[in-house]
């Protein structure tokens, strides 16, 4: 289900573009797949399996515990924790506009939101559930549950094609338009301070947008290669390549340190940064990636810039109200939690 | 802090009772005491810390980990698990109508629910902070905490007083009323079934109400004693015994399995039972306590239609909105998340 890493052909790291830039608002709603339109049903259902701690083996780890829905859409966390403590060994990326990405996972091993779902719920370090099966099983003897699956999908609902669809509904709700620089492009030149503009020129002018373009700042195209210069003051800190990425889930070597484009939406929420958390401040992660992506060292200026320029990627949190997940009946949950 | 135990004299355990039990509604607010009145920045702080895993030592637990807001008010396991995978001594107790608790905590050692949310926050197996100096230096890196205490509280209001102040006002407002038996008893006489009204009466001529009276069905009194009849077959499966309750806390003898009387609102939702969780299903649990508190067998009739009225004392709850928690700065968390 991998996307052709092969379409994107050379990268374009050009120092300066003769061409403006097309910088783009974010849409206020996100693609849907036609096999899995949204309906209010639906993604009340998905916010709710979202959010629930049952769908772990202990019953205490949700997607949310991770991917928190109250804050940047991620743990801050420089890996994540799932059940038993174990430790995840990346990151995990924010669900906040993750409908826009082109492909899910740090490695873009799912091709889809849904596919994305089924993953991290029978992962044996995150929620640890046997097998679906048994997830099935547990959401089967939640009479809620019953009920709206069935208000979602009709009869004989329940299976976890159902479920992921409706968590992959509801994750397309999750979108933060209108920041600052979305108010800016689309005309109100107020909405920047002066180092917002010179950090958005200067995003330009040094090619950041060659990968992080688009109304998400994600594309265009799936993957790109992390860290693109060997450098070995920057691997002896912060240990990038011993992640290969792509790699690791295709064992092929022109896949070695390629990865999903991340999104900048939000950004300044998501410390620590990169794949391995290892880069503390979004200061420190300008630099980073001035030296591992364009063999250059950026002026402490030209830093302070652009992180002001992606303080204006933080976008308008939707209003959710807090699901009430379907009561837990009067009896001990099937399976047990651990 | 503990309330004087001494003031409950003598347990009225009568097997049945002249007077008509006077069956109480739950009231729509809770008292409040006068050095914390509620108000509206008030309790949206006190929901934001609430839902907040910050306040623990790796980031990844808050009070709704245990005391869940979106389930029944706590977590459906046996025993609670804090940071590191550790394993609570009890099964947490119900946020819910928490607020209507004479003493909180199990072995109800804190008086009030300010002084109770002080507590899991550096219990070294629940949230794991050291200690409070480290909280609030984590809640002083965050920008909009800053903010929020602020217009709760006044200037220079980041306090570990007036987070937990805060805290407990929002807890004052989960309160669970309308439920069926609410509706009966304001007069509302289709608002139970006959196998509810059975068990209603049932609990009135066993006596349950000697020690869960009142509208939450926790009192009158603080404290009372469980298991009240040894009884070796009980013991030897469910080891209730071993833990003393407030004499745990007290190391007084006079106190050995003394508890903090707990509510039957919304009971049916908290499988598993009991402080240790020990017990998986609510007929089992009615079962118990006819066992171990009025020594006598239950027939499965009225294990049944006891059932029935405690499933009619799930209220309604508010809805609520999910609080958008004060966004991590650009930076790593200080302290940093374990």
């Amino acid at each position: 289900m991998l996307k052709i890493r092969a379409l994107i052909s050379g990268l374009l790291l050009a120092s300066s573009v003769s061409v403006a830039y097309a910088w783009e608002a974010l849409p206020e709603k996100a693609p849907e797949p036609a096999n899995n339109p949204g309906s209010a049903d639906k993604i009340a259902l998905g916010q709710m399996l979202y959010h629930d701690p049952r769908l772990s083996s202990t019953g205490t780890v949700s997607c949310s515990s991770c991917h928190n829905t109250m804050l940047g859409g991620e743990d801050n966390r420089a890996n994540s924790i799932g059940v038993g403590a174990q430790k995840g060994g990346r990151s995990a990326p924010t669900v906040w506009n993750a409908a826009f990405n082109a492909v899910q996972f740090w490695d873009g091993r799912a091709a889809t939101l849904e596919d994305q779902a089924a993953g991290p719920v029978t992962n044996p370090i995150e929620m640890g559930m046997k097998n679906w099966d048994e997830v099935i099983n547990r959401l089967k003897s939640i009479e809620g549950y019953q009920v709206a699956f069935e208000n979602a999908f009709g009869s004989d609902a329940l299976t976890k094609e159902n479920a992921t669809k409706a968590i992959a509904a509801y994750e397309r709700t999750l979108i933060t338009p209108n920041s600052p620089y979305d108010k800016y492009v689309k005309g109100d030149k107020s909405a920047l301070t002066e180092a917002q503009v010179r950090g958005m020129q200067k995003v330009e002018e040094l090619g950041c947008t060659s990968c992080h373009s688009g109304p998400a700042f994600n594309g265009p195209g799936a993957f790109r290669k992390f860290p693109m210069y060997s450098n070995g003051g920057i691997e002896a800190q912060y240990h990038f390549g011993k992640d290969k990425g792509l790699a690791e889930v295709t064992k092929k070597a022109d896949d070695d340190h390629f990865w999903k484009v991340p999104t900048l939406r939000n950004i300044a929420l998501t410390a620590p940064y990169f794949h391995n958390g290892s880069v503390p401040t979004l200061e420190l992660a300008v630099k980073v990636m001035g030296k591992s992506q364009l063999n250059k060292d950026l002026s402490n200026e030209e830093i302070s810039d652009i992180v002001a320029f992606l303080n204006a990627l933080t976008g308008e949190f939707p209003k959710q109200s807090m699901p009430l997940l379907p009561r837990t009946p009067g009896t001990t949950l099937t399976p047990a939690p651990l």
